[in-house]
């Protein structure tokens, strides 16, 4: 039985060439401004809802800005995988560069264009709705006090790993080869799964939202920018990296089976 | 590496043959009858959520509001597309000619068939709950007293741009020749970008609903026609019609890259 | 341009051949299971909802009652569309009767298993949960008492004219010869179809749900069993067939343009 | 008229040479870790709404808890089902092992892996907040209090034969081989009929959700591990398997007619 499906190579640690490319800029302005709609839709939601709070049930509610996480990540990566491979999330971009599939100065413009973009798209919110925003947090993470630290970086650890994890499934070159249908449908379980680990997280890493997103975690805090906001702000990139370094380990290595394959044609060729 | 995708040519500025086609009146009676569902739909539910509003936590909720108009945008897309390209908003109808995809004269009667539409639909739903629909406001779009004019302007210029950001990617046509999938899943991505803005934007641009939609805010204040209802009419033309005019431009010169790609033609043959 | 898409003949008014089929009566057994079980799931989150409606915020809302009555038609259409044509409500077997896809009998035995279907799931939901069912209402649709009948039975014919508008959209041949896609998606427009008419009816016509489908409301009323719960039955039948039969003409009429095709092809010969 | 579709032969009861390979082993890890992320993102879910309680409408609702449990399983299903087929419910494993999908080792070692799985996933939640995951009940599934055990019994009965209805509909070998798309769409009404069920017997068998997953209400009750969270679990095991085998009786007997297709082929010999 031959193998019909040829996996792709490993990308390059370093690939100057992309560099010159128009079409690596593109993405960098994709990745840039997707993450900024995503910043504004999302707080300007939790902005909304907590100038609601005073009435009883007057606004989208919980559930509402765990839609609007995971709907605007369903579209985002909807509109920007044929452009930048739709990460809009530097746990996602990090992921990938372990798994090898993007080179390290993709990786690394891919974060700084995120986290820019982040921050314009809270910016944005304040600008135009400055008292509530200033009033009401600003959208920012922060560890619910009712929560230690180790608590706080375990979810964020497991919430990213969730998400990486459908991430390189719905990605899989390998299920795109055996079926077509795949990378059109793909977005929409990523952003599912944004979806739910806001329904699980968010009463835990902050009530103003999850996590597992360090460009949607840093853009806040700038923004809003008091002291207290940054105590907690390493939580919300070493958790999502740590989840997302687990999550490429756990699929290239049982889901591909990268080392017992090795094994097995050991085996056989022995 | 030739090119396998031939890109269409641009719309016509003034096209007189489509004028004696039946298919281009079917597009105008379609486009009627879907902005009327959609008002009759999402007004029914707005004025539903007021009247329930007394009850605690009785009625759909904000969110059922928001889902009510992503949903319908959703389904009557999938109706649409195929008879008239499923504008069912100016804005849409607006941007579409920004991006030379309608002539001037279907842009123009798109956009009359759906404020006639719009108030067709609204009108029903104050025949069929005359107390109610005028007692709860008639699902009029105005501009919340704590925000002024610039914020509303501006919130109604970054949504529709959202909207017609996805719009434009959804329904771009190297996309679709890549991958045949597209075009029968697009009408889900641009109903959830309904939904994303109204979760991000009812608490501001007036208590019943978002704007981005002239033909919604322009239907519901002749119906309801209170003389104060018309003051903020403007902001839901100007706003919506700026951000599909970016929208429009963002995706032809940077994701589709016209002027890159000429930069790029000259230096290869030089 | 030759027509490369041939038209399904329509469906012979009487057609003795196929009542001798198992695959006639497997399909009415199909439809007497899945409207059943559109019943015990609807109702029961009906009484589930309003057994929770004396703490504040305890139940699932109207907007989960909503999403159960859209989710189990999107799930049972997808599930019994290859075996009966998953119509799971008798209007929308009078609407594909009138646009000549069943026969007569077909069309009349599919009502009878449906009403039958709806009269053991609700059946099912009273026997598990006696007490609960009789005192809150048995999920029967009766008229708010806001409302005059004239207003109860426009509803009903609008929001099934949306209904049926999807249905014949959806299942359209032409559109299903164009694209390969179209019928494997069907179920979900559909489904959301009937989500976003309860959104907007659920406070009009009855407390307890929306009609827009005879076989549910006969069949809550059957198992309630009181006087009173007949008195506005029939605009449960009436409004609905009217609507199908308005969607019928509509989309035969109008978006398949089959009178003005006749006139067409007249000109084009003369 | 011929058949161009070849049924797959039933699966041997006993398969030795399937326990030799690493693919057997590697669908067991799959089953484990999709398993546990369902507890984990469920659960965590649950005690966090119960955190919220408190608040008026601060949580996500028992409607976000019912998302939860149905938009995990449309995730776990699209990221499992290349892999182990995407059971993650020893109650699916079971209905598959009657319609002989799978060999008995095969559906024993998955319903260990399951429950292992389960008990892993809700020691996290333990793990993590261990004080509100104490004082909130664990997510244990008890009956409530109002209902009796048969009442119980019968509705994880026929909410196990909703769920196994889609499951077995949504993988029709038959469906698969007529039109493409089918398995590339299953996982979603796999995962909207578990969110479906969850609508409607949230309120019965247990106010922190429904069972119809043995697994789940298993390892929710070895973590929190009270002596009176044992008495209704057999009703957790019970009802679901026999839900189970009813839905592979009915698809098998009725919607692919075996009986009949054997007494018409009998005829039409004779």
């Amino acid at each position: 039985m031959g193998n019909d499906y040829l996996e792709p190579p490993p990308a390059p640690f370093l690939d100057i060439k992309e560099l010159t490319k128009w079409s690596f800029y593109r993405a960098l302005i994709a990745e840039f401004v997707a993450t900024l709609l995503f910043l504004y839709i999302t707080i300007a939601s939790i902005i909304g809802y907590a100038v609601h709070g005073d009435d009883e049930c007057g606004g989208i509610g919980l559930l509402g800005i765990a839609w609007s996480f995971g709907g605007m990540m369903f579209l985002l990566v909807y509109c920007t995988s044929g452009i930048s491979g739709g990460h809009i999330n530097p746990a996602v971009t990090f992921g990938s560069f372990v798994a090898r599939k993007v080179s390290l100065p993709r990786a690394v413009l891919y974060m700084v264009a995120q986290c820019l973009g982040a921050i314009c798209g809270t910016g944005l919110v304040k600008v135009l709705q400055k008292s509530y925003f200033d009033n009401y947090g600003g959208g920012v993470n922060t560890l619910n006090s009712l929560y230690n630290k180790s608590t706080g970086l375990g979810v964020e650890i497991i919430g990213t790993f969730v998400l990486l994890y459908i991430v390189f499934s719905a990605t899989d070159p390998k299920s795109n080869a055996r079926d077509a249908h795949v990378p059109a449908l793909a977005p929409l379980p990523i952003g599912f799964g944004v979806f739910m680990v806001h329904l699980a997280t968010i009463p835990i890493t902050g009530v103003t939202g999850t996590g597992i997103n360090p460009a949607r975690s840093f853009g806040t805090t700038v923004i809003h920018g008091k002291d207290v906001d940054w105590d907690d702000q390493w939580i919300f990139w070493v958790g999502p990296f740590i989840g997302a370094a687990l999550a490429a380990v756990y699929h290239q290595v049982i889901l591909r089976a990268s080392a017992a394959k090795a094994i097995e044609s050991y085996r056989s060729s022995s």
